[in-house]
């Protein structure tokens, strides 16, 4: 590739963009493919190591965030890595360096994806992202297939590993020519076993907000029997499905916001129940629905004065306490929780005289602040990603079949975790796919189809993420 | 007056025109003032009924609604009345109408309120409206000012005589030098003891989407002993307060949204105990509950496919019904309710293998199709009023007392109901002061000055709306 140097560049003479320029120069003077990783957090660590052990000399990784510090501690110095500041808002230098890329890894927030899918676009360079495929996204269809690019999304874990694993069984299934009845799927972000030392056997491995807001301000939809479901959220934790994992032990599942709009992605419009969820350790549920019941989960509204309130003092503003007991006995009491669910509550600190900590915000902001404080990872934790599929089917022969399909994936220390490895992995084995000309589709894609899904799941084996199906008679 | 033709009118010549302007022409030559009522809507009925009877040949009141018919039946071929077709997001024909009256009322839905009060401003008329003070109405409380304009807002009932009422105890108790302890105020649009014939002691006799959506998506606020108390939507219809009123029995309280703002208006910063709620007769809440616990008040999602469905079905989606029992033992087994509740919600269909009849919508929208069939006003029925208020004081020799004060109003009928007399008057009788000149006022107001209340309270008592004050030692 011959070295492009576009006039326009010179225009810009700040030390930043020339830091910039430089690298890309130096790039472009050695002629291997490049992959751009857009964004270097916490979940990119993997999809780096990946690809720069992959690398061969056949492509470069060039990572790029706003802190340039971390794009340089995931490229470890590794010869065929670069790292790159980037305010992936500046849209001048970011179309700079994704049109000197082959392809595009975006690990930002998932709001930007549209924006980096369009420059893609306009570029003609494939994108990969593991976020859900927003209605923005989908409106980029029809000029991807026309540009020949290919915006392959959801290819993290959940979104991402649960639609390979699933869809290869569902294809299975379909192939043998049996009716499916039933199909159930669970993911969890957890804490390993070896570093689960609290009584709520949960630490936040990913984003606090999202934890505190699970399910908030909505009903829950799923189909059963032929019929749908609904569960509103102050009976969402209530409902779970009690899941037990060979040397794993329990765990809760609940339902996640919707899942029937699976029905038409998965192809699947004639099934009579479909639900996908989210799982938490056994007992978790029972003790986070207090807090929902009490309404410290809600975002509606902005406490007054919260930075003089204390933990104690917003509780009791939840349970009208006015009486001779204790906060505690008063929350048992009126919510009619077990001694269990009291003790958690306990341990997380809402019924201390400690301030809440925030200058403002609603009682779910300052609950995320606790969260991340008592729920934090140490130094050397471990975390979890589970998986877990049920699907019923009647044989042609009329039998009735259940099969089960878990997956248990733990992370190797703070940095590599198995949510970065199951996240980053699919995606850069579909860059390398790319790449490779192993992977040839273009406009809007979710990893649903043989060819994507069967050389993944294939190479993802190699990094011990597999599943253990079991099957059995009903 | 003299008869003044803008220029530009002229350039108008459409028939719906030239009809208001007509109207504009002959109203002009007769030199009164002008009252202006924008929307004849059911509310309406007892402000133009109020003006027009005691308008003795002072004034004229103009009646402007986009269905003429509704202006023409409000102001029944009185002398003193005029009706006018008007859609008032035509601002060229609306400034017309205002700019040739001395006063605007607007019965229009509360949010055109901040274009009508910026017309005022501009054409410096005052005026009036039942609704409460949006943050766009506060913004142009300096430019009122400056234009000598009165913006007179929550002059109806609730907001309104609540206020009027609660403000004339409240400064009478501040006068003694007593300390205030606690208020509590309830307003409910409940239906007359002669016309409650179902088994939920209500009918709808106002926005039937407010009744579904009362409380939903938020935490309602209030204050306690000092404390901010905070009720989650899921708790709301739980934790009610049971009060009593002579010759008239129970009724159900229910905190309103926030209470906490009241401690601004009402200028109580140092007030330990503060709540505004809602009324309901007794045992409505637990069975509104229900729903709500059910789910059935969600306006988060839109149904799938609402038009195939029937109530039954709705309703089993709601409780995962799976069994050998009825939907109704489910209903009351899951949520365990009694005996009374279970029978409130057959008789209201939620049990019925009736459709929905929406084509689309939220669970609350078909909650709302089906009170507006089950909870309607029948010929002849008359709605009621009630509000409630509850001072707790301490004298300035320490004893304490506590101050009750009880409203109750009756309909006449289908058409001058309650609600229309008591958000009607207050509107009327203002207008009536401001243009005798015994009310001025400049700039965004509500009516919390005893130059307001005190002749707006004894006008309303010839109507037969008085408040029954009952004080007692504690």
């Amino acid at each position: 590739m011959a070295k492009v140097v576009p006039k326009k560049i010179y225009s810009h003479r700040n030390r930043y963009f020339c830091r910039v320029f430089d690298l890309i120069s130096k790039a472009n003077e050695q002629d291997m493919k490049k992959i751009l990783v857009l964004g270097a957090g916490r979940s990119s660590a993997h999809v780096i190591r990946y690809l720069l052990e992959n690398s061969e000399g056949r492509w470069e990784v060039w990572v790029a965030d706003v802190e340039k510090s971390a794009s340089e501690s995931k490229i470890y110095n590794h010869e065929y890595g670069k790292a790159f500041a980037l305010d992936s808002h500046n849209e001048e230098l970011r179309r700079e360096l994704i049109s000197k890329s082959d392809i595009v890894i975006s690990m930002l927030p998932a709001s930007m994806h549209p924006l980096i899918a369009t420059d893609c676009v306009i570029l003609k360079k494939h994108l990969i992202t593991p976020s859900y495929v927003s209605d923005e996204m989908w409106q980029l269809d029809q000029a991807a297939k026309e540009a020949g690019v290919l915006l392959l999304n959801e290819m993290g874990v959940d979104p991402g590993i649960d639609h390979m694993s699933a869809k290869k069984i569902l294809d299975e299934i379909h192939k043998k020519g049996a009716k499916l009845l039933s199909f159930e799927s669970y993911t969890g972000g957890l804490i390993a076993p070896e570093s689960d030392n609290n009584p709520w056997n949960y630490k936040v491995t990913w984003n606090p907000r999202n934890v505190v807001l699970a399910g908030y301000g909505g009903t829950a939809r799923y189909q059963k029997d032929g019929s749908p479901r609904y569960i509103p959220y102050h009976r969402l934790f209530k409902e779970v499905e009690r899941i037990q994992l060979e040397g794993f032990g329990g765990f809760d599942g609940y339902v996640n916001r919707d899942s029937l709009k699976y029905k038409k992605i998965y192809n699947l419009e004639e099934i009579p129940t479909l639900l996908r969820g989210t799982l938490r350790r056994e007992g978790f549920c029972e003790a986070w629905d207090a807090l929902v019941q009490m309404g410290l989960t809600d975002d509606s509204f902005s406490l007054e004065n919260p930075s003089s309130m204390t933990w104690s003092r917003l509780t009791s503003s939840f349970l009208d306490l006015n009486s001779q007991e204790s906060l505690p006995e008063v929350c048992a009491r009126k919510l009619q929780l077990s001694a269990e669910v009291v003790e958690k509550l306990d341990w997380l600190g809402i019924f201390d005289d400690l301030p809440l900590g925030i200058e403002q915000g609603s009682p779910a902001v300052a609950l995320q602040k606790l969260i991340e404080q008592k729920w934090k990872l140490d130094e050397g934790d471990k975390d979890m990603i589970v998986m877990w599929h049920r699907f019923r089917y009647q044989t042609t022969t009329g039998q009735t079949k259940e099969l089960t399909s878990a997956m248990v994936c733990l992370g190797e220390d703070e940095v590599y975790t198995a949510m970065s490895k199951t996240v980053g992995l699919p995606i850069a084995i579909a860059a390398k796919l790319i790449l490779l000309g192993q992977l040839i589709l273009k406009g809007v894609q979710l990893p649903l189809l043989p060819e994507i899904y069967e050389p993944v799941l294939e190479e993802l084996a190699k990094f011990d993420i597999v599943f253990d199906d079991k099957e059995s008679n009903l």
